[in-house]
């Protein structure tokens, strides 16, 4: 039978991340729980990324294997209805049998956002970072270009991730700035991303932006060199998984 | 001795209003709160406008008499340690001792959200009412242009408030169209609201929208006919002050 495959938005700032665990709740354990009403038994879901505790998403993706067939288009207000009102599906369609969230998942997009505002704009702040003063913009937008294409990410890793390789291919980092929100807003579009590896690289992106850090250092802890150029690891609220390309 | 002039957002969904009340925390209550502490002495604010339960300000002022002199600019971070992250204090400026925030408002400017998503944008859910669906613009464009000018707003204004005149001026009622976001908003300046008026007048713009109001029935309402064409009340996370003129 066909599997199903969710497109899911939430706002992470009060779960423990995607994964479910004992100690907090989680969007897939909301997501489960949810679907378990629906299908009146017990299911388990596959995320296409694990976002971290307080990490939000507007494009992440997930399947399940149903017990029984319910048309796709009928599930996400079903499941919107049960879901607490952190976590919207926007999307349910059939996927194949062999459709995997996550193995499949050619490249994903990744936000961080930076307040730039002097006193942090309430409205935004579960979902940026607040960081005013200095920013060295040429700077980082030449820090930026050094970690396009293919790369070890090794010192970019945070331990507890057990993964083969540490390479990865980043196609986009990109900085736009949106004047009129008083925002700053990172793009990463890569192959695939190690345990914290977007919040360390914008955690050394931030120091360069104040001058802390030069953008060689950071091409350094690419080669190996100079591994205390990686992070530190930023706050989750500024992230945001974007979408997950297949 | 110079009073002081604040100016505030705030993010209103945790608060039972602006207004100090006893059952539920308000922004004054919290503003009065931290002001405590940094005179040493329980001080009393007045504020522009009295925000409802729910309601929004990226602009409220509020003015209070000092006990003693702290220089202005230095006041906001000092407020900000001390105040929930959901209030934040934008400005605090020298005033003059007759300066009264609410009396001498000339102005007030007030947006009204609407989430167009088919399904709710989880990161706006605070700050925009989800209205998908069918929106007759020109209806709607039509009816805001007969709110504009001088009126007597008597059918749009909730019980609860003594009043001498109900007669105000609306100087704007613009709609615009926020494609990117999938947002619609209103903005209304006025020289001043009665209780709940902006929300009875979105209730009413939504009916029109629906096509189930005629905006010649919103027209009768200002002249004292078909005051049933007035209101429901629109729901509190879409309003927000936006900013007070004097």
């Amino acid at each position: 039978m066909d599997q199903i495959r969710l497109e899911v938005s939430y706002d992470g700032t009060a779960y423990g991340g995607f994964q479910i665990q004992k100690n907090a709740p989680t969007i897939q354990g909301e997501l489960e729980k949810a679907l378990a009403v629906i299908y009146k038994e017990p299911l388990r879901i596959t995320g296409a990324g694990r976002t971290d505790a307080g990490v939000h998403a507007r494009g992440q993706v997930a399947h399940y294997a149903p017990p029984f067939a319910i048309p796709a288009p009928r599930l996400p207000a079903a499941l919107n209805v049960l879901l607490p009102d952190d976590i919207v599906v926007l999307k349910a369609a059939a996927a194949g049998p062999d459709f995997h969230a996550c193995y499949d998942a050619r490249r994903k997009i990744y936000r961080y956002t930076l307040d730039r505002a002097h006193y942090p704009q309430v409205m935004r702040r579960r979902f940026a970072y607040h960081f005013p003063g200095a920013f060295d913009r040429p700077l980082v937008e030449e820090a930026a270009r050094m970690l396009r294409g293919t790369h070890n990410f090794q010192a970019f890793r945070a331990a507890g991730s057990a993964v083969r390789s540490t390479v990865r291919t980043l196609y986009r980092v990109h900085l736009e700035s949106l004047p009129q929100e008083q925002m700053l807003q990172f793009t990463f579009e890569g192959d695939g991303f190690l345990y914290r590896m977007v919040r360390m690289l914008v955690g050394s992106l931030l120091r360069v932006s104040r001058g802390r850090l030069q953008p060689e250092a950071v091409a350094a802890a690419l080669v190996g060199e100079c591994p205390q150029a990686a992070g530190p690891t930023a706050p989750p609220q500024g992230l945001c998984l974007e979408k997950v390309i297949y």
